[in-house]
């Protein structure tokens, strides 16, 4: 039990390094990155104020559960950009190490359903996870049009990238789908995204 | 229909400002402060893995709920260092007053809903809110004496004080007191922390 309480500790102190691990897309405010953690959190609220969007009712707190982990093995596999085809090929085996090693810092009941929480949003079958996985495509899209496409001009993304690589946000809302689709449209209009 | 769904996007882009909210205590690398969105998070997952050391038995869901929100006042108001006595003269209403703002982006009913969880969490009397309020006096706690009593050291905040600002965690956990405790005294002994 003391044991127990010593991993939990140890665990919660080591994930404090989420704070540390950069993404793509800049806080909206423009004037530096955003990091994963933050990002998480900003999920999390998306999901607490938008559920009722989602097209098949879904258990929150399991969307919520699933949101606050889904990003931790970031910290040792890093955070791997959604065009970067070749990162994205060995991208699932270096995050299961980092789930093996990161929630194996955790008691083992807890270690395995944190794990198993991990690889349900990575499966994206339940409606749980399609509407998690939909909340963190949209999430950098609306980063993206508030900065004037930052992100997307840096590396020269096209609205069809952006299309496809969001399409699966149908999956989850028909309306947040819709509201992808504005806003991509409005970024090509404005000048923000190419065609 | 649709115009809720503009005050919720609305809401969902005010509260990015959250991250740039600093606070008093670093990360644990030590290289910078901490902000409340990572923060937030880091609650969130402390309420996620060590619920089960509530004294009472709390609703998890209620206690994300209230964790990922507790702070949003914040970005008008700004973090109220702990033991600065002028400045929590009137924390209170400056917190309203951007509750008011804040969560009046939303749609009516969901205004009403999460301002009354902040609220709820500001009482401190539900077990849930407890809880979240011991988690959210814990935390700083641990970060300080990870990093060497650095934001103690700086203010020149003794034992005495932390002692006295953290004592309500035991009325939500005995043992995430006693572990307070622990690391208040650890401190002391290595010179982070004056008695």
């Amino acid at each position: 039990m003391e044991d127990n309480f010593s991993k939990q500790m140890a665990f919660l102190i080591e994930i404090d390094k989420l704070k540390r691990v950069e993404r793509r897309a800049k806080i909206m405010s423009g004037d530096r990155l955003e990091n994963d953690a933050e990002h998480t959190w900003h999920l999390a609220m998306m999901a607490l104020v938008l559920q009722g969007h989602a097209n098949a009712e879904v258990d929150l707190l399991k969307v919520l559960r699933m949101l606050l982990v889904h990003d931790l093995v970031e910290i040792d596999a890093g955070d791997t950009f959604a065009y970067d085809t070749k990162g994205n090929e060995d991208k699932f085996e270096r995050e299961m190490n980092a789930a093996k090693r990161i929630f194996g810092l955790l008691p083992e009941e807890q270690a395995a359903e944190l794990k198993e929480l991990w690889l349900e949003f990575e499966r994206k079958e339940s409606q749980e996870a399609k509407f998690a996985s939909a909340l963190d495509r949209l999430q950098p899209l609306i980063h993206n049009h508030h900065n004037h496409g930052d992100t997307w001009q840096k590396y020269g993304i096209t609205s069809g990238q952006v299309l496809s690589r969001n399409r699966e946000i149908a999956d989850a809302s028909d309306r947040l789908w819709e509201y992808a689709q504005e806003l991509v449209q409005k970024s090509v209009d404005q000048g923000f995204l190419q065609e």
